[in-house]
């Protein structure tokens, strides 16, 4: 029995009063249960939220492991920030904030308005011979991430990623956090047909040939990337700051594992929001114990899953709040 | 290749020319193409959103097939005046309207302030030893759902519901209308015990077994409720109106079955929100050939499942109206 379990107890009678048969509402209860954990309180405040997009390059996408070119990490940028892009339209929808940090993208910093420069470097090395980024990289994008992660007055806050190349990246960082095979992490990622896909699965079988097992800091330095790197940080910074983190796609949990691998209490303030096609997926969900509310069949990234869920929350945190009591509402209880 | 064929080309190369892998939506993607088809539009509109609740109550409760006496749909929809049950709150979390009906409550007209008066009757008949209701008062309900279902000015209309007994009800519909067997429709409702799961079932096997095969308007009359005909009325004039049914789990799928073998062209209009935790739901999902957006593990009725789905809706119209065009955002396409 934990310190937690009488306000657990307090929580879940809450619940259990409300004017519904006990349990009906299903996974909305648990979310309900989880926020009121994560912020230890009986009436939980879920009003604000924001999503921070991370975008950097990867060294490994001049391998040709990717179906788009690597400009498209720049271009796509400008599309955020312009307000064009499906995370922009999604966050607008649900009443989400949206920034955009360039955590390393490839060439000359970008100047332009509204970007939030956090760059370690223009682009991460080609992991296929040697480490993405060095241990002192990996630590400035951990403690950026940190930082941003703790910033503002958030209830939750949700991650998203844009960086050519990071199927690669997660699925290779998986590999050596998890000890699951490539074959279960490599996927099609923005869309490569079989036998780019075997190129990819050829290229990272070789990199990740090059080293044994790793401790998760190492994993990420090595095999890592700037957006990754920093995402886990900021995991690790709102979940400290008793903040929701909303855990996206693929490329999210693998930071989520990354950050939990580094410091395991922040996995208790994780929702995750979707299961993604992206193969490689199920296998770090599963790694995090962890059971995504929607299965809509997104491989979109830039945290476009992670928006879809904030409604749930809001209303798990409003059925706790604002729903009656049979007592309240003077109706009758099961018979 | 049907009339539409143009349209819903124009509609899908609408939808793969937005900057994002093409698919990589998944479901939004498939929801965006068929608001436009609803709405025949490139550029749909889904900003409005009410919640219609029907209330009555089924002479079948009075053989004890439920775990709430029967009284509860009265306090219920007082509690749903109040604002303070599950639907209330969902709905103001989501920003959509709701209004509460008389279907056929039992007892003497509630006479409160906020409930609009469409009764049939004080409740139906018990269908253990004859039908539920006349084919004139099925004729009544469907009729009144369908002039409500074309009220107002509505982009989506979602339905829900509350009566005591219903899960009884829809089962032997569905039974009726889909042919499959009762210990594939029969479950726990608001939370029977074993004991009472089995009489229940019992109850439905001795008043299915006193009809053969009907024709759907017959099922209704004979095992119906006043909610369910009025639901169904309401799904068919809504979808006849080009507006966009979100249809909720068991009951209301029991209803939204009736529909469409009452009235085949309204399925086109219909997003199934959640799968039930409720055993028939999918049996009847099944046979209507849908694929529910949501798999939350509710049971509660009352539009709640719906009500959560109405903001993937929103996005989904968003992103085909707002989301910017690789050409429009100058990023370079899939090589």
């Amino acid at each position: 029995m934990s310190l937690e379990t009488p306000f657990a107890d307090a929580l879940q009678r809450k619940i259990d009063l409300k004017t519904k048969p006990p349990g009906s509402l299903g996974r909305i209860e648990a979310l309900a249960a989880q926020i009121g954990r994560v912020q230890s309180s009986l009436t939980p405040r879920m009003a604000r939220c924001q999503l921070t997009i991370f975008a950097a390059d990867h060294g490994i996408a001049e391998e040709g492991v990717s179906a788009f070119p690597r400009e498209v990490t720049r271009q796509m940028v400008l599309n955020f920030l312009g307000g064009g892009a499906a995370a922009n339209v999604f966050a607008r929808s649900v009443g989400v904030g949206l920034q955009v940090v360039d955590a390393g993208i490839a060439g000359a910093p970008m100047e332009v308005e509204g970007l939030i420069d956090r760059r370690v470097g223009a682009g991460t090395m080609s992991f296929l011979n040697g480490p993405a980024m060095s241990a002192a990289q990996c630590a400035q994008a951990l403690g950026a991430g940190r930082a941003l992660g703790a910033e503002g007055d958030w209830d939750a806050v949700a991650f998203g990623e844009m960086g050519i190349g990071n199927t690669a990246t997660a699925a290779a960082l998986g590999h050596k956090l998890t000890g699951a095979g490539l074959e279960q992490l490599v996927g099609r990622g923005t869309g490569l047909d079989d036998a780019a896909l075997n190129h990819k699965r050829a290229v990272l079988e070789r990199a990740t040939a090059r080293t044994g097992e790793l401790a998760p800091a190492q994993a990420l330095a090595e095999y890592g990337g700037f957006e990754i790197a920093m995402m886990a940080g900021a995991m690790q910074g709102a979940a400290a700051a008793g903040r929701i983190v909303i855990v996206d796609g693929f490329i999210a949990t693998a930071a989520a594992l990354a950050a939990t691998r580094l410091e395991p209490t922040c996995r208790g303030a994780m929702v995750f929001a979707h299961r993604s096609q992206e193969r490689g997926h199920a296998v770090l969900l599963e790694a995090l114990k962890a059971r995504p509310l929607l299965e809509l069949e997104l491989r979109l990234g830039e945290g476009t899953g992670a928006l879809l869920a904030w409604p749930l929350l809001k209303a798990a945190a409003a059925m706790l709040n604002e729903m009656a009591s049979f007592e309240d509402a003077g109706v009758a209880r099961q018979s």
